[in-house]
């Protein structure tokens, strides 16, 4: 019977509300959860109804804990009491650690945090919080605002130019472009900038005044002071396993042309597979069962699941660390190399005192990178989970066809930086901003679209589109055509001009 | 009982063809259209099929009209004798207004139209005509076609170039190519010049010769005079309000490069959400219930459907005039400016006397344009069915975002203008055409392909890689690059010829 | 009863995890498949999941001689013993031919071929391999290998380019390269260079060492002498025929920019209707029944599937020969053309004694290329499937308008050579190979990636801005224009460097 029902007659409203609508509760309800919902379900129904699809709505965390080891979706041993016998709802996430969030605000009687973060899900899922600390996700903001190379790169691509008296001038972006670009998915920082009131459909209200907001860009800045949005991957308010689980989601960032793994993972034979049969498969069992629940893998069971085999075997442990399971990093610098040690990047300085885990022509900062004997450990994790479906010898010939994939996309980024350096020299473009200039986005392009589009297809056995023409060989060669031509040109003017 | 069963002989046979196929019908159907399914069963079965899947086939007008206003799928009050008591079948659609039809035959002793039109369906559907007929998507042939400077870029596009003694000579488009390319979308022109024999797998038979046929094309002219096609979005003959509600319905015309609705949707939260849940969503019941029908918007929630909430207060209600919940233009025009008074968009005349909202420069015909009330309660339509879900707070974060980005966006087409304007005057291209030559095409890149890359993902929430590297910023940036650097080259070209 | 239980102590361990992962098998397995899974079931347990879950392991040959004639999945009329009375497992599979298998071997007992081929496959399905080794995918690697144009522009498209000394260099691309751009689709060439050692979970094995392995492009030169990879679209080992039936399959190799099916699809008022409807069909219905089982046709329906009307006519046979009802060919060539009469396309000899089925401008190699006659019963063949659900006379004017687009694409293609002839008269480039410069490179995209796009989209009803902006028309004339003012930049740079 459900504990609700002893809170009498506004609750009795709230109930007749939630039964016309259809849904059984499973699982009691906060007397402040209840206060948020009989407002909330009239003024944002969509949220309500929402969240009354998550598991979240329809268990306790009493019940998550019970659970044996392997199926438990709550990584905690404990809660307070107020926690453990109520539905997670409204009040119990947007009210946590109310003491660091500068976006507290008292709210029609509550103290409510407007924005939940990492610290705040670490009630109930420390483990996971703790992995993510771990990855460069984590750092996402700081990768690239705080790397000066990565600065320029950004401030160049999404400043606004304009033509003043016949000379092209370059901006600073806005800060509302760089939300809904780069920080799109790197994160925004989200900082309370004070109160103030806003009309709402009940009456005028006072709020927190944040600024860069809404945003669940994977390594927001919050204002508890914190790092992340679940939210990024784990969409509000249904939190569905399912959909974290699906390619989908990560598609919202890792999309050509830079980052192409969704597209490469659509035209793989495992996307293939998965696209055409997903509909008979689970996603939504914990842990998840190689070969019974799912036949193909996804984005999730490569880089973050729990899989068992299906005699209950564990073949790889969940991380939220998404590199943990990595032993080469693809994508986003100018050459492949070992994967950083930190999740924190700015923290390397190159041979050429940059910031950046390789110098221009390629040698590692391996101080700052994994050793081999740790590349070997991780890449041994991923064997073992591609052999659940194929064979040691499959699995060998894999990988090494992505290593020679990996030497030659250098190879040819190597020679169109060799290019630029001679543009350089021949002060046909000036290097105080290696994004800039023609050539410079050539090489830019090198490296950040095509070298990423083959590496994914060669990693991810498939999609021979994208290592061939979408992105591939024939740009990479075009490409290197376009910038020898496009020198020659501009040589041949600049002399001319003398 | 099916009331059929008393047509006799023939009838039986078409029964047995229907029972043998295992559907039950549950609406009588007329002897008409029995006629029609007794041949066309055998020389179209997959239209037949296709029509038995349809609520045409399995209830009448009648029984239609009985709904609750809310649960109504017909917007007429009465309907003629002959309509309301037998299925929507094959005859009821294609003998409607055959007066005006010039496309109508006598096809074994039935008059029949070929074509069926918006006017057809307006026996049962007048509120969506209506609503329709005050669109720019009513007029989409005119306006693109009838405007002299879109026609000049339709022109410039699509016709064949031939290399004649070492000449680039431009022809003019021809019908056919028109025919797939633009007036795919826009629609074409439908008339019969006459009748015309076929040999049919049922022999020789006289049918009407229709120019620019098929098409399915939004603003479709029809021979009975009327313009549209509902079909192109309600694809025949299921015409499942499911179809229509899908994102894939839209992406046939609203797609990248120059419209990139669908691309950005896709990588989009509401997106990710649809495409992980939507197994599990009620496509087809009316009205749509926000929170409970489906978790995440798609085109036409947003755009078109009437939406209620959980407990049934409408939220916003149905609309078939696509910019009616629309107060600024995003896509198609050089500039972005306030959404258009009339959905005719040739009787517009700007500073410059050209049939455009705007200058090249972007100065506003404020004159044809909705005024600032307007958009306030067009905005506030919007606003408020994001509200649905969404915090006030974070609605207005949102739309002030969008805000900023066309601002930006109208200021990187105003730089490539001055660009396109300084090579016209230096004469390094013609401006007699402005989409025919390269500085012009790269200025055309600008406005219709990136600055509607970026307006979108920023309009639709997501998308950050349609922002900056997926014919976002980034090729905002290169594009402007390329102008310039285009222009030197040229420029020196010239004067080394003097 | 299932008969494995006769086989004891081994069986009940192996029963036991069958029945542990909770299927009750209904066809009998072989005991030496019993002796691969008692393995593979721990070893590679997702393999034999998926397995699990495909017909072969449901049903027996001999249940499937019993069909009527039209719902046969098998296509021989006799098998030998050991296979009949099984269902087909892992022996059955990878026993066959061991005499020709060079990559047979002893493992664990039995004698094993690592890969399975069309000449293995063939036991069952004698008929489909017979209509494949018709095909120009069964000639798929020699057709671009052993064909010295195609093989030029492979080797540039693919071979890393390095700067040395300020000089460019081509090298030849490497066998690895290859395998995963144009041999990913087309095929690798699988050989057995002898055995080796590998480590495994289950302790070092000895293996065959295979080149180019693993790879399922669709001609592949297998270790038994035999052409093709069956599991490029039936992929292992689910060998599901709704995979093979969705259009996902497709589109691992048939994908923009050279090869636009899938994409084009996917925009199409076909796609519109199966993206949004094809959870309620039927994908594993054999004979695959028109209208019922399907309301709009993917890729197989129209080129392979055997198709029944309702009323159980037959409207066009299966074919693996996917050539078989194309009458023109639209992709891949410099100009379209009939098909070719042998899928061995470097039996053709043109004009100018080059293997192409026309000259560079546009003439056809007549004697290798089917006639009119042939054209017109292959044409009859597809506009009959069309008219399952459209009229003679929309057919009809369907496929004049595709005519036209053939005429003008290849138009197009002519003044796009006319311009790189022009260059390689005036010494701009080189023609020694027609696809490593920034002219012929431009030229290369006007057949290979533009003109594609929008055949494609013409023959597939649809997806109107393939046809326009989404490399269609749009790049069509630009292209045209970077070519000309690419000629014109260099000739006066030429020039004046005199």
């Amino acid at each position: 019977m459900n504990k609700i029902t002893k809170h009498g007659i506004t609750l009795s409203v709230f109930l007749l509300v939630i039964f016309s609508s259809g849904i059984i509760l499973s699982a009691p309800l906060s007397p402040q959860t209840q206060t948020c919902i009989a407002c909330h379900n009239a003024s944002t129904p969509g949220i309500v109804e929402d969240w009354l699809t998550s598991r979240h709505s329809k268990t306790t965390p009493a019940e998550a804990l019970k659970k044996p080891s392997l199926e438990k979706r709550i990584s905690t041993d404990s809660l307070p009491k107020e926690l453990i016998e109520y539905a997670v709802g409204c009040y119990e996430c947007h009210s946590q650690n109310t003491e660091n969030h500068k976006d507290n605000f008292s709210h029609f009687g509550l103290r409510i945090n407007v924005v939940v973060t990492p610290n705040d899900c670490k009630a109930c899922h420390p483990a996971e919080v703790k992995q993510f600390t771990g990855s460069k996700k984590f750092h996402a903001i700081k990768n690239i605002m705080e790397n000066p190379v990565y600065k320029t790169l950004v401030n160049t691509v999404t400043g606004v130019r304009t033509i003043e008296k016949g000379m092209m001038i370059s901006n600073k972006p806005s800060e509302s472009t760089l939300h809904e670009t780069c920080l799109g998915c790197h994160g925004t920082k989200v900082e309370s900038k004070g109160m103030k009131n806003v009309t709402t459909k009940s009456g005028e209200i006072t709020v927190p005044d944040l600024t860069n907001w809404p945003n669940q860009g994977v390594g927001r800045e919050n204002p508890d002071g914190s790092l992340g949005a679940c939210t990024a991957c784990h969409a509000r308010h249904g939190f569905s396993i399912e959909v974290a689980r699906k390619p989908y989601t990560c598609s919202q960032c890792h999309h050509e042309p830079d980052v192409p793994a969704w597209n490469v993972y659509h035209e793989s034979k495992h996307g293939d597979i998965f696209f055409s049969k997903y509909h008979e498969w689970s996603f939504d069992s914990v842990p998840w069962v190689v070969g019974k629940d799912f036949q193909a893998p996804t984005c999730a069971a490569c880089h973050n699941s729990l899989l068992v085999s299906p005699r209950g075997d564990v073949v790889v442990e969940r991380t939220h660390d998404f590199g943990s399971r990595l032993w080469v990093r693809l994508f986003g610098l100018i050459y492949s190399h070992p994967q950083p040690k930190s999740g924190n990047t700015t923290i390397i300085t190159n041979q050429n005192n940059l910031p950046l885990p390789t110098t221009f022509l390629g040698e590692h900062a391996s101080e700052y990178l994994i050793d081999k004997s740790e590349q070997g450990k991780r890449l041994a994790v991923m064997e073992n989970l591609c052999k659940s479906c194929h064979s040691t010898d499959w699995v060998n010939g894999h990988f090494s066809k992505l290593e020679n994939t990996i030497r030659e996309t250098d190879e040819m980024t190597l020679a169109a930086t060799k290019l630029m350096l001679s543009a350089w020299e021949k002060e046909i473009e000036d290097n105080g901003n290696p994004f800039d200039e023609a050539i410079e986005q050539m090489w830019t392009r090198q490296w950040l679209f095509y070298s990423n589009s083959i590496r994914y297809a060669s990693a991810m056995t498939g999609a021979p589109d994208y290592t061939a023409f979408k992105n591939g060989w024939w740009y990479f060669n075009e490409n290197l055509q376009h910038m020898k031509d496009f020198i020659e040109l501009k040589e041949k003017k600049k002399n001319s001009a003398k």
